[in-house]
């Protein structure tokens, strides 16, 4: 096996520019998902994908119907009593606008110094790539190690419509031991990162009613609690003056972080300051007791997303409005259940909301944060490779967002995701201009080969 | 004298018929001023009111042009030695959209029992020509005992935009020693009313912001002050639990209440059930140590207009907002200065504001509140003729909204108004079916003839 990992790792570092030009390629392709003219490259995209697949020796490979854009289907099951992993990929963009902002055409893939420019360079047509380019490199020099099945949906940028019903069809095809989603990225070149944990979201509505029909806030003015001011005391009192969340019971079911976990976030390389210039703003806020990674990462958070009441035009109008609305989320962490936190805000409502005013809140979704154990042999493996490629331990981080894709693969086919992946920070994902760091791609391919071994190797 | 008044109220009497065949004349005219398409019928309305006084034997009779609707102008200047009266009033009417919701067609007046409807009848041609009335009945039985100036604008209804032009233009002509504006109800058909007061208001806008750009809930929740919350903080921050408004010194320039003014205020027919019934609230709020007419009329407020933030459409959306709005007024009351109002505001914004964010807070305008000294001549001499004619004393009443009309009166003509009028509150001002009742309307001509001979004894 030690010779088939050296040749693997060899080929890979001899196709280099094969592999950026076979990249040149696919990025070439302008498969914007949401783009209703788009459908032909879409499907040219697909078409592209699964012929290299099939070039690489895949079986059963298939650009499958969805009802939206086609999944892109494909597995290789000759390594007998082997791990099944299942990588994820996508191979829609987003859209491209603002246009003028783009130094140069967005799908003329242009090379400048280390980095290669074009739409799904890094978001992740670069990350599909360097998955068959370590699939490549180890098939072309011996059998390969384990058993592997690979999803490549054309959704992910548009919300991935059709995927849930899809996998739920699929269940038994896509039967595996876990999924590699190499759609997270690193927190620095330097820094090789494990994402092994999302939160969960509840999302609420929330209207509070006061008069019947909007006042003239002269003639009433004085009587009415004004149902926006009450909106505002109702929002104001959900947080303490130190930022920690007074629904009743909200952090009973929150899981502590063990001393490992905190030394990881702490070990993390991101300053208050990278905070404070990535947001903009003048200072940062939130539970004092917690770093900031911590509380993106680790703890729940309730936001108003929206807010909305009377008169909001140019100049003035002396209404005193009938209502006021506000969209309220929660970021959830382990174990916090979103039905839970439905509970506790109706009973905070119950016992804060006044008299003067009635109040209405809707559950519109729920789903729980979820948590990848880092003990599993695919984690431990990923880990392992990267440290071999970059020389030190990957950061271990855990992302605020929910990614639904690692929601459905735990729900629907019941396995975990180890979310990777090989773009940075100044990757301009969604933006003009995006980009990919080449050399960095290169010890991707290099880490995944290492992975594919470690696994086989158990 | 007082054989000339009793043979103005017996001429008042015989004519109630010929009244109100008049007033179905001219409110049969659709002067809505803010309907582009009604100027022939604005100008018709105007002239139809020019011939009326003409016919009476007013003097300078004219149809004022102001750069948008005419104002019509007339006077009677024969009574050496004694008051000028100016005589305000409004010919132009609110649009009648819905009209679906009209029993019958709104400019088609139809009598039902006591009723008279139609749009206008009660807002205000009503009105003026319940004025034309004493008038007639004066003249036609003798000489008129004081002097009169009659200014009849077009634009009420828009917000009189040309008004405070054509007043400055015309200071001279309109010398007067009061205005007589019957442009206010009565409480009841059993109350005969006359507002002395009206608030002022500034209007402010405050804006609150956050990070740079919007953000991503998941990406960066937990690490910024939320800007909605912020606002919602800040606003909640302005009232302190009994409804008292907490910026500093807000409450250091308000006049005191006098134990006469308070007494008025007992004594006003107005339950807090009718104040809820005619708010829809589920009970009503504010300060405990004053009724709601205290409240609405001679205590200042602060008001959300509006609150805007985020996402508000259907739906759900992750968003961290960069920034929140909210429109601020305050109902202001002698002797507050919206200046200082505006100090106290940008006060406890230094004060209450974290520096996770940034404010910033416009002053959209600003207006005195304005109180007619009950004991001047006109109120007394109205006062009295309401008693002659309801056998009970007014109700004194503070208005809580602000008219500018008024404003302008005492800003540019230097003259109290004393405003009064014979609508009723179920008159469905503004609204579908605008009616007027005929026997209080009736009993309005009456009055105004005793006004006038009172005013002329002194």
């Amino acid at each position: 096996m030690t010779e088939h990992r050296q040749a693997a790792l060899e080929y890979a570092r001899q196709h280099e520019d094969e592999f950026l030009a076979a990249l040149k390629e696919v990025v070439a392709i302008p498969s914007i998902s949401t783009d209703p003219d788009a459908k032909a490259d879409i499907h040219r995209t697909a078409e592209w994908l699964a012929q290299r697949l099939r070039d690489l020796g895949m079986q059963g490979v298939a650009v499958m119907p969805t009802g939206g854009h086609p999944v892109v289907y494909a597995e290789w099951m000759g390594a007998l009593g082997k791990p099944v992993a299942l990588v994820y990929g996508h191979y829609d963009v987003q859209p491209v606008d603002p246009l003028e902002l783009w130094t140069n055409p967005p799908f003329q893939p242009t090379q400048v110094g280390e980095n290669l420019f074009a739409r799904g360079t890094s978001d992740m047509k670069g990350q599909v790539m360097a998955s068959l380019n370590a699939i490549e490199s180890i098939v072309r020099t011996g059998d390969f190690p384990v058993n592997l099945k690979f999803l490549i949906e054309g959704e992910e940028e548009i919300g991935s419509p059709s995927l849930k019903k899809w996998l739920t069809d699929n269940r038994e095809l896509l039967k595996s031991d876990f999924c590699l989603n190499p759609d997270a990225g690193m927190l620095g070149k330097e820094y090789p990162t494990i994402t092994y944990g999302l939160r969960g979201l509840v999302y609420f509505e929330l209207k509070v009613f006061g008069p019947d029909h909007d006042l003239h806030s002269g003639l009433a003015g004085g009587i009415v609690h004004n149902p926006a001011q009450a909106l505002a005391e109702l929002i104001a009192a959900m947080h303490d003056a130190d930022g920690h969340i007074t629904l009743p019971g909200f952090y009973d079911s929150v899981r502590a972080l063990s001393q490992q976990e905190r030394a990881d976030f702490l070990r993390l390389p991101t300053s208050d300051a990278d905070y404070v210039a990535t947001t903009g703003v003048p200072s940062l806020w939130g539970e004092p007791e917690y770093i900031p990674a911590e509380r993106i990462g680790a703890r729940p958070t309730l936001e108003i997303n929206g807010m909305i009441s009377g008169f909001t035009g140019a100049g003035q109008k002396t209404v005193l409005p009938a209502w006021a609305m506000a969209k309220i989320s929660c970021r959830l962490v382990p174990d916090q259940d979103s039905d839970e936190v439905h509970a506790q805000l109706t009973r905070f409502l119950q016992e804060k909301a006044p008299a003067t005013i009635r109040w209405d809140l809707q559950k519109l979704s729920g789903a729980p944060a979820s948590i990848s154990d880092l003990n599993q042999p695919a984690a431990q493996s990923l880990s392992r490779a990267m440290e071999t490629v970059w020389g030190s331990r990957p950061y271990f981080k855990r992302e605020g967002g929910s990614i639904p894709v690692a929601g459905y693969m735990q729900n629907i086919l019941g396995i975990d995701s180890v979310l990777t992946g090989f773009g940075l920070p100044d990757d301009n994902l969604h933006a003009p201009n995006e980009k990919m760091h080449i050399p960095t791609w290169y010890k991707g391919t290099q880490a995944l080969i290492h992975f594919f071994f470690n696994l086989a190797e158990g």
